[in-house]
C-alpha cells in the first residue's frame, strides 16, 4: 500500500443534531485534520501533482453531537491480556460520559466479549464516577478480561436488549477486528450503533498509531528485569542474565529496555533475525572478554529457530516454542560442549510488568484517551479507534489499525542506538 | 511573528570533508526537513498561494562531517538549575563522541559557564567512557552548575587555548543565549568552533521543541507532592494541601501532575489570571461541600498579585514575592477573618524533584537527545539546539528558540482536561 | 526512677467468663511474662538479692476473655499528626474484631477525640470488614484526626451512649495521657469499658517500647531527602543541603536517615546540643576541604538556640522558633560575613514523610498490633498501650509509656555509628 | 538440646594487648551478655535451681583487642546466592577496618571460596574506602560469589601467604561450615587466623539469630509478585496467580509476604505440611466462592509430594523437584479433570528480588552488623556469628549458628496470623 492510497476517512452514524452540553473551552473544527506524512519533500510533490496527501481527523469535542445524553446508554468492555492503564480507560470513559455529556446509564461488561454473550451468564455491572473513583490506581482491569472472538450477532442482541448507543472496546489487534465486525453487523441491521475502540498493545506494535498506553509503564518496568540480569551475571563466574520480554511481533519493550539503562550486551528482536551459531559465538566473545553478560529478547524473536508447535492461542494467534526457554538451553549445552562453565539465570517477568498500574505518564495518557474515544462516539463515529500522532489524538479507521503491524526499522535510528548502546553485532545471522 | 516567517535556516562552519568513522545504520539526508505545521488546511493554502511552509531539519548522522574526529577536542558544560537527566544527557555525549567517532579529548567544564571562564580556576575535568560510566543513575549533574551569563570572549580564550571544536552548552533560556553570544563572537574571529545547545527545561517552557528531558520525570515526581497533600488535608477538617511546584512562566508540571492523578481540586497557573476573592470564595464552597482541598499551584501563577521584588536573579530572571507563601497566608487570613476554621498545609517539593535522576523514559529520551547533538556538531552546524518535534529529533536555531516562550493556551484541549478534572471555576477572576 | 521499681501491671476491668471463640494456633497464658532487661548480670543479681526483676505482660489472644462479642460494640479513633500505618491500624482492629471474635458494632470516631464530643456533631462511621477493605494502601487516616484533649466526661458519655465496651486510641503522647483520663474516668463511674491505647509516635520515642509503626516508613522516606540535599550540594561550588526531619525530643529519624545512606555530613539532634560557632567552623572546614555538605537535622535540635516562642500547640506542646529556618539564616549570614560564595538548599520533607502509606514492614507490624490490641481489649485489659519488646508484643502502662521520652544515648552504638558515618566532630559545643 | 545446655561460649585467639585506637562513645564490657530466654518464669526457675541460664555475648567495640591494626591485613569473602545487602555488609567491614582501627591492608576474594584456593587463579582486589563508595547502592556483589566448599587447607595457604589476620566469610549454612572448618584448621596449625562469619540467608533461618540482612528487603519487594498475582487472578473468570518465592527449609518470606498485603489466599510453606487433593478442593472452594484466588508458595513446601531429584547443588543440598512447576501442573489437571475452565499464571520472581540492592532498614542493619563483624575479629575472637537478639547484636559460636534451622511454629502468633488473614483451612492434610 502506497501511503498515498492511505484512506482514514471515518465513518458516522448520521447527522449531529444536538449540542454538546458543557460550556467553556474550544470544539474541534469537523474539517480539522493532520498530515500523516510530514516529510516536506513528499507533501510538496504531492500537491504538486495535484495529489490530496493522506491526513488524519484530529479527535476532539465537537460542537455538535449526534446521541441525545440523556436517552443514552453505553457499554465498556476489555479484551485480551492485562495492559497497565486498563482502569485508567475504564475510569476515563466513565468520568468523561457523566461529567462532560451527562449521561447516566453506563454498563461494565464483564470477562471480555464473553461479558456481551448472555449464554455465559457474566451479568454487566452499572459503572458510575462513585463505582470508578479510584480504580486507576490499582492494575489489572475492575471489568475482568477474557481471550478470544465471539459471535457478532449476540454482541449485537445484548447492545440492542440494553438499548446502547456507543460500545467502547479496549484491546489489540484480535478484539479490534471483533469491534469491527460487531460495527459492520449493526451497520448491516441499520442499527445506529457506534462501536469505538480502544487500542491496547503493550508491545505498541498497532500502526499508524505512535503510542499506545502502557507502553512507557512496561519499559520503566522491565528496567528491574534487565538490573536483577545484570545484578546475576557480574555476580558469578562468565554469569548470563537472560531476560524475556513482551513483544510478539515488534521488538519496541526489548529495544527500549535497552536505551533507559546501561546493562544490556544482546537484544534479540523478531525484527533482526539471528542465527543460533553467530549468537552463540558472540556470546562466548563476550565472556572471554568481560566474564558476564545480559541478554534481553522479545518472545517473538527467533521464531524461525524455534519450532511452530501448531496451536493457536484463542485469539488465534499462532504459537511459537518458547524462545526463552529454547535459548536458555541451547546456551546452557552449547558452554557445556566447549567445557566452559557458566551460571546462567533465566527471568521472565511478564506477569510482573503487566499487571501494574500505569505510570504517571500512562495515567494522563489514558485520561485523555477515554474524553476522545467519548467524543468520538458521540460525535456518532464508528468502527474507529482512538490513536496518537504527532503529538494529537486523531481518529483511525479500524480497517488500517488492524491492516499490519508496527515493527522496528533495522536500518532505523532506533536500532542504531540499540547496536551502539549493547555493542553486539549488527550481524548474527 | 507569523509562522509562514519562521525561519529555521541552521548556521554551519563549512564544508563536511570528512567521512563518519561507523558503519551500519542509515544516514540522515541533509536535506531531510519536516513541516513545522501539520494542520493539512494550511499547508494546502501556503502550497497553493505558492508560499513554502516552514519546515526543520531532522536531526540524524551525516555521511559526511565537517571536524576530524581524530584530531578533534570537544567541551561540555552544565548550567542553570539541576534537573533529571543533566548525566545523562553528559554520559550520551560522551560516548556517542567516543564510540560513534572516536573522538580521544572530551573536556567537562565544571560549575556552569564559570568553568569556562579562567580566573575563577575551575580545572576541567577529562571525560572519557569510564568516567561517566554509571553517571546516569544519579541525580544532580557531575560536573556542576552555576547561574548567570560570563563573558563570551573570555569563553571563547579558553575555548582557544584548549583547541575545542564543538562546545555542548546544557541550559535553558539564558544559558542558550550565552551559547549564541559565543557562537557569534567565535563567527566574527573566523573561528571554526560549533556551539550546540541541548535545551534543558523542567518546566518544558522552550518554544519550537514540544518535549524536554526532566519535565516527565518532574510529573510523575510531582504525584507524591499532590499525594501528601490529599493525605493531609483528608486527615483534617476542612483540612488544605497547598502544593507549589516549578513553572516559572508556563505552568505545564502543575497541569500535567492534575491529569496523572485524581487528587487536586485547584491548580493555578501563569498562563491563566486568577483573582484573590474569586480564588478564596471558591475555595470556601469546596470546602463547605467537601471538607477539604488540593491546590497546586506553579511558582509563577498570580504574580499580578504578588509585588514585584525590583531583584533578578543571577539568570536575568525578574523574581517575584513568593506566591506560595502569599496565597498560604491569605487562605489563613481569609478563613479566619470568616471564622472558619481550617488546617492548611503547605508543601514544595521542588528541590526534591529536580534533583532526582531522570525516568527510564527521560533516560532513553537523553540518550539520543545526546547523539543528535553530537551528529549536529561534527556536520558542522552551529548556534543551534537539538529539538524534539512530532517525534523526531530535529535541529533548531537558537534565535528561534529562546524568540518566545511555550505556554498553555487557556481554550485549548490541555486546559479544558485539567478544568475537567479539578472541577474548578473555569473563571476565578 | 530505678529499673527495678517499674510497675508493669496492668488494670483489668473483671473476671473472664466468656471463651475465645476461635480455634486453633495456641493461647497467650496470662501469666506469660518477659523480662524488661535482659542483661545477664542485672538479673542474676536482683535473683540473689531476692528481688523480682521487672517484666511486662506478653501480648496475644487469651482463651478466656471479658467481654461477650456478641453484644459488643467497640470504637476507635486517631488522634494527632498523620503517620504511615494509621489505616492499616484502623483496618487490623476491625479485622480482628470481625473475623476473631465475630463483633458486629464497630465505630469509627471521626477527626480525633472531637469525634466523640456530640457538640463537634462529627457523627462516627460504621466500621466493617467491607469498609476498611483496602484502606491500608492509602496514607493519612480515613476517620480523619485533629489534636488536643477533649473534656473525658463528655467523651464518656458518647461511649455510654454508643454502649461501647473496649475504645482503641491512637495517638501520641497526649493521645494516651488522654486516653488514661478516659480510662480513669470510667473506673470513677464504675464503668466497665476498656481503653487501650495504640501508640503512634513516627519519632519513635515512646518509653519502654522499641519500635513503633511508621518510624522505618519515615526513615526509609527521608533518604529521599538526604539524595536530594546531596545531589544539589554536589550541583554547585560550596552547595550546602540541609534537610529537617522530625523529631522534637528524639533525633531517632535524623540517626537512621544517616545510616541508611552515606550522604550526610553533619547530623544534628535534640539529644546532642551543639553551638552555633562550634558548628559553622566544622562546616566551614567541610566545605574548604570537600567543596559541598549535607546536614541533617532534627526539628528538635538546638532548642537552646532559637528562642522559646511562648505558644503551645493544641496537643500541649511548647513550640519552639524553628531550628531549619534559624540554622538556613545563621549559615547564609556567617558565610557571607566571612566573604565565602555558599549555595544552600533548604528541604523540609515532613509532610511528604508521613501522609504515606506504611512499607511493607510496618504494614505487616500494625496488623499484628491492631490483633494485639484487640485481644488485650477482649480480655478486659484497660489503661494500657500495646508495646513491642525484644521480639514480642507486649502490655504496658500508660502511665509508664507517658513517663518519660525515650531519648538517643551520646554514649551508645547508635550515636557511636551516625559519628563515624558523618566524620562530623564529637563535640561541636 | 534443652535450651539449659545451649553453649554460647565463643572461642579467642588469645589476649589483647593492643588498644582501640579510635577516641569517644562507650566500650563495650568482655562480660557483657544478654539472656537467650527472656521468659520471666524459666529464669526464675533456673536461678532458683541454680542453673546459669544460657546467655550470648553481646557484640561491640572492646577497649583491648587482639590484633596490631598498623601491621594487620584481612580478608573478606562472599559465597552462595545473591542477597540484598551483601555490598553493605562489604562496604561496613572495609570502613570499619579502614576508619575505627586504621588497617590499612584488605583483600577482597572473588567469586567465593574459589577466590581462596589458587588454582582457580582469581586474584584478590585491594579493597580501600574509595573503591567501596557507593557499591551499596547496587544489588549482588563486587566480588562475585560461587556455590560449595574448598578444601580448608588451599585456602589456609591463601591466607597465610597474604599474612591474613582476619577472614570475613559472608555465607549461609554451608558457608559458615567452611569457615568453622578454616578456623578449626588454623587452630590445628596454631595460626592465630580469627575467621568471623557473618550470617547470610535470605529465608531468615539461622537458629539463634532473630533477623539477618535482605529477608526485609525480599518482604517487601515480595509484595509486587503477590500484587500481580492477584490482577492477573482478578482480571479473568477463575484467574489464579500462584507465586514460588524463597524458602527451601522455612517460610519466613512466604508468610510475611501474606501480613505485607491483602491479597494472598493460600500460603504453603515447608512447615505446614498439606495433602495435593486437600488443598485442590479447598481452592476449588475458594473459585466456586470468589471466582479467583491468589497462592504463595516457599519453594521448600510439599516435599513430600515432589520426588527427590537424588541430585545435590554444589553446596551439598538436596535437589528437590520444583513445587511450584508441580503445582501448576496439577492445579491445570485437576480442573480439567473436573470440567471447571480456569486461567492460571505463574510468577516466580526469586531472582528479581535476591539481587536488589538493600532497603533502607537492611542497608542501615548491614552497617552495624559489619562494625561488629569487625570488633569482633579485631578482638581476638574466632570461629563465631554475628548475630542479632533481642535489638542488640551479640556473638553466636558457628557450631550453634549451624546446628538447626530456624523454622516457622505451626501453632505460634506468626502463623496464626497468616491463616487469619488468607482464610484458608488450618489443616489441609
Amino acid at each position: 500500500m502506497e501511503n498515498s492510497d492511505l484512506d482514514f476517512t471515518i465513518e458516522r452514524l448520521g447527522e449531529c443534531r444536538f449540542s454538546f452540553p458543557q460550556q467553556g473551552g474550544r470544539f474541534t473544527d469537523d474539517g480539522e485534520r493532520i498530515l500523516y506524512d510530514t516529510q516536506v519533500d513528499v507533501i510538496r510533490r504531492m500537491f504538486r501533482e495535484g495529489k490530496e496527501p493522506p491526513s488524519m481527523e484530529v479527535a476532539g469535542p465537537r460542537e455538535k453531537i449526534f446521541f441525545d445524553p440523556s436517552s443514552l446508554a453505553c457499554g465498556i468492555v476489555t479484551c485480551g491480556g492485562l495492559c497497565p492503564g486498563l482502569n485508567d480507560v475504564i475510569r476515563a470513559v466513565v468520568l468523561s460520559l457523566s461529567h462532560h455529556y451527562g449521561v447516566k446509564k453506563i454498563y461494565g461488561f464483564r470477562y471480555g466479549y464473553e461479558g456481551l454473550v448472555q449464554k455465559y451468564g457474566h451479568n454487566p455491572v452499572d459503572l458510575t464516577p462513585e463505582t470508578v473513583s479510584g480504580i486507576n490506581k490499582a492494575g489489572g482491569t475492575i471489568l475482568g478480561s477474557s481471550r478470544g472472538p465471539q459471535d457478532p450477532v449476540e454482541i449485537l442482541k445484548t447492545l440492542e436488549d440494553l438499548r446502547i448507543g456507543i460500545l467502547f472496546a479496549v484491546g489489540g489487534d484480535g478484539t479490534l477486528r471483533g469491534a469491527q465486525k460487531i460495527a459492520q453487523e449493526a451497520a448491516r441491521r441499520g442499527q445506529k450503533i457506534s462501536v469505538i475502540g480502544i487500542p491496547k498493545t503493550i508491545d505498541n506494535d498497532i500502526s499508524y498509531i505512535q503510542t499506545t498506553f502502557g507502553f512507557e509503564t512496561a519499559v520503566s518496568e522491565a528496567r528491574r528485569a534487565t538490573y536483577a540480569a545484570h545484578s546475576e551475571a557480574r555476580g558469578a563466574r562468565n554469569g548470563i542474565g537472560l531476560v524475556k520480554l513482551m513483544g510478539r511481533d515488534s521488538g519496541f519493550i526489548a529495544a527500549f529496555s535497552v536505551l533507559v539503562g546501561s546493562e544490556v550486551n544482546f537484544c534479540l528482536v523478531p525484527e533482526v533475525p539471528f542465527g543460533l551459531e553467530g549468537f552463540l559465538q558472540a556470546l562466548r566473545k563476550r565472556l572471554e572478554q568481560k566474564a558476564h553478560a545480559v541478554i534481553v529478547l522479545a518472545e517473538g524473536a527467533g521464531q524461525d529457530l524455534t519450532a511452530q508447535t501448531g496451536e493457536c492461542d484463542c485469539s488465534g494467534n499462532i504459537k511459537y516454542g518458547d524462545i526463552g526457554i529454547f535459548l536458555r538451553d541451547n546456551i546452557r549445552d552449547y558452554f557445556k560442549g566447549i567445557g566452559m562453565e557458566i551460571n546462567l539465570k533465566y527471568i521472565d517477568p511478564s506477569y510482573m510488568i503487566r499487571s501494574l498500574p500505569a505510570n504517571p505518564h500512562d495515567s494522563a495518557f489514558c485520561l485523555v484517551l477515554g474524553q476522545c474515544a467519548v467524543h468520538a462516539g458521540m460525535s456518532g463515529r464508528t468502527n474507529m479507534v482512538v490513536g496518537f500522532w504527532n503529538h494529537l489524538f486523531t481518529h483511525v479507521p479500524i480497517s488500517l489499525a488492524v491492516s499490519k503491524r508496527k515493527r522496528i526499522d533495522p536500518e532505523g535510528e532506533l536500532w542504531n542506538s540499540v547496536v551502539a548502546s549493547t555493542g553486539q553485532p549488527r550481524n548474527m545471522r
